[in-house]
């Protein structure tokens, strides 16, 4: 569907005032072993697209478990087809990377409705999303996010980026995918460490928006989900985030967002590590510095906190970051200070379904919150 | 104004549908001395988008003329402000030069709601777009454009882009200004050449839907317009690109576009002479032959193409491809269809305000067309 189009007023005198709109329609698709399904669902996207072949941009630890079946969705599909290994890490989120990338595609003949795929975790998502944004400006993408942590987040919302330097995503755009598709079952290979990471970034828009998904965790006391479960948590976390997103998906209009909850102080850590705890970690313990802000500053109860401690901890997710590392953290704090050229907005829970937006933290307020998780028996 | 949004329909099953919605509205200004102005439009808009700063990019040719009367204007808002100077020329349209900008962005702490803004021909009206859309996943920006042929086409459409290699705009975005500030008056320091390279591309507009602006161009006689009458023939130039962009502004339906009229023969010809005749140059001499294909083929008269020729014969605009090129350009075409992976679509004038899209151009009709042009008295 497509209900893009200008709207051009012209002035007495003096010019036109433009109105752009742009509407992209795609579709999400859940579902346990929808993997199964990949090559009549790839089949009738490059037919609707009318793509005249298919690139597939796996990373190199997705394609250990997945390549097989994801290269027998493309031969499925009876367009030529090329792959293209992407060095798993964050390390490639890079623009060498991008720029990499691009030089495939255009090597490899891609045109404006050759469809890329992309397989993988997070970066895979973010750097497919840059390369498809940027390619012939703008060419179609799917993603099929092998992670937990890339099904509820990376993979939705069609932001795609690239770090440069110590700022994340610098570089990028906003492109929409012309389809994802989520299989739970593809993250049956992962850790139970890496599992637990992607439950962090669930646990987050749960008590942004969904207190019913934080019981559902909390019901699962720590456990691991099965498939079938965690089919039923993932669904319940796109449509929060969908939700989160909706009033305005291009970030047009006010900066400050639910969404960075535990992020404002998480990522600053992640970077302070050198992305030596995973990115979920990171939220986590950011979440927990926020709630504990949010408790000495009287904006949750202490029951409430202890809810929010008990969920990550259950899932064996950091509440507490090294007070070696306060320091880096707090600088890195005061560069994305520099970078937005303004406050944080720090994101803090008040109950399960319930944050706001403060202003900032200073240093005193986030040794206390710190301290204070360190301390906990 | 922003009316962007996600709408999302949960499926029975197995998912969601995903509408995205973005709303860009801005203005266009047009006014012979409106550079007088620019202080007080700037500083409204500025003030609008709420802009902690603002950040030049200015081409070395413009700079020449123009760099006064842009720092005092940037001077007026009261914002803090710094300037890049472009070097000149389609070779600053690459990868590198867009990394430089980026660069400049984030030492410069260029924030998510710092305003670029663009002074200078097409180059940098194409560049500073692809780096306003890239940097942060989007930062506002305005341009100023200088010259005739960036004023009637670069400027308006929110096309950004640099080349790769042998390939226009391969890298690029769609990303809408938040101001474009046209005065016809700026492009007096232009040579004659200049200001008929950019009514080239008028010539171009006014044969697909304005067969009113070809009278006035006819009745012109070839004279280089007053800058009274550039500002009408600028407003009505950006009107029927405006019109013709309408439809399909992010070129997300059908690729076949009327705008491409001269542009089919005249980007591989002007690539094939290393960029040594202008741009408008090239489509003029790509609507030629396509005017002289039109008539070979039974599409437009005598009469018609007698038009089109003289017209662009009046403006000392080229209409002969040398012969010497033709195999290079012929190769160039062939890229082009490589890379688009399909047919050129060579768009055909039929008479002044009607053209249409055929499906492709054969190597004995390019021939006849260019031999039989360069046979005319």
């Amino acid at each position: 569907m497509n209900a893009s189009g200008l709207i051009v007023r012209d002035a007495i005198e003096g010019g036109f005032t433009v109105t752009a709109r742009r509407t992209d329609t795609y579709r999400i698709h859940i579902g346990e072993q929808l993997t199964t399904q990949l090559p009549g669902l790839l089949g009738e996207l490059v037919q609707q697209l009318g793509s005249p072949g298919l690139l597939l941009l796996v990373d190199t630890g997705a394609a250990e478990h997945h390549l097989g079946a994801v290269t027998a969705a493309a031969t499925g599909t009876g367009l030529p087809f090329q792959v293209m290994a992407i060095p798993a890490g964050e390390s490639s989120k890079s623009p060498a990377r991008l720029r990499e990338v691009i030089r495939f595609l255009a090597q490899h003949g891609a045109a404006r409705r050759t469809l890329l795929l992309g397989v993988g975790g997070g970066m895979v998502c973010d750097l497919v999303t840059a390369a498809a944004a940027l390619y012939m400006r703008g060419v179609p993408y799917a993603l099929l996010p092998t992670t937990v942590l890339a099904q509820v987040d990376a993979a939705v919302g069609g932001k795609g980026g690239v770090d440069l330097g110590l700022a994340k995503n610098l570089l990028g755009a906003f492109h929409q995918p012309a389809a994802v598709f989520i299989d739970p079952a593809l993250t049956r290979t992962l850790s139970a460490r890496q599992v637990r990471n992607g439950l962090a970034e669930v646990i987050k828009v749960a008590l942004i928006t969904d207190p019913a998904l934080f019981t559902v965790l909390e019901d699962g006391a720590g456990r691991l989900p099965t498939v079938e479960q965690l089919t039923a948590i993932t669904a319940s976390a796109i449509a929060a985030k969908l939700r989160l997103l909706a009033p305005d998906p291009y970030e047009q209009g006010d900066l400050r967002r639910l969404l960075n909850l535990g992020h404002c102080i998480g990522h600053p850590y992640e970077s302070a590590t050198g992305y030596r705890v995973l990115h979920g970690e990171a939220v986590a313990a950011g979440t927990a510095a926020a709630a504990q802000h949010a408790y000495l500053t009287g904006r949750t109860t202490r029951s409430a906190l202890q809810r929010i401690l008990d969920l990550l901890t259950a899932y064996q997710l950091p509440t507490v970051i090294p007070e070696m590392l306060r320091d880096a953290v707090w600088d890195q704090m005061a560069t994305v200070r520099r970078i937005r050229g303004g406050p944080l907005h720090l994101v803090v829970p008040h109950q399960p379904g319930h944050c706001t937006i403060t202003d900032d933290i200073d240093r005193p307020s986030f040794d206390k919150a710190l301290s204070d998780l360190a301390a906990r028996p």
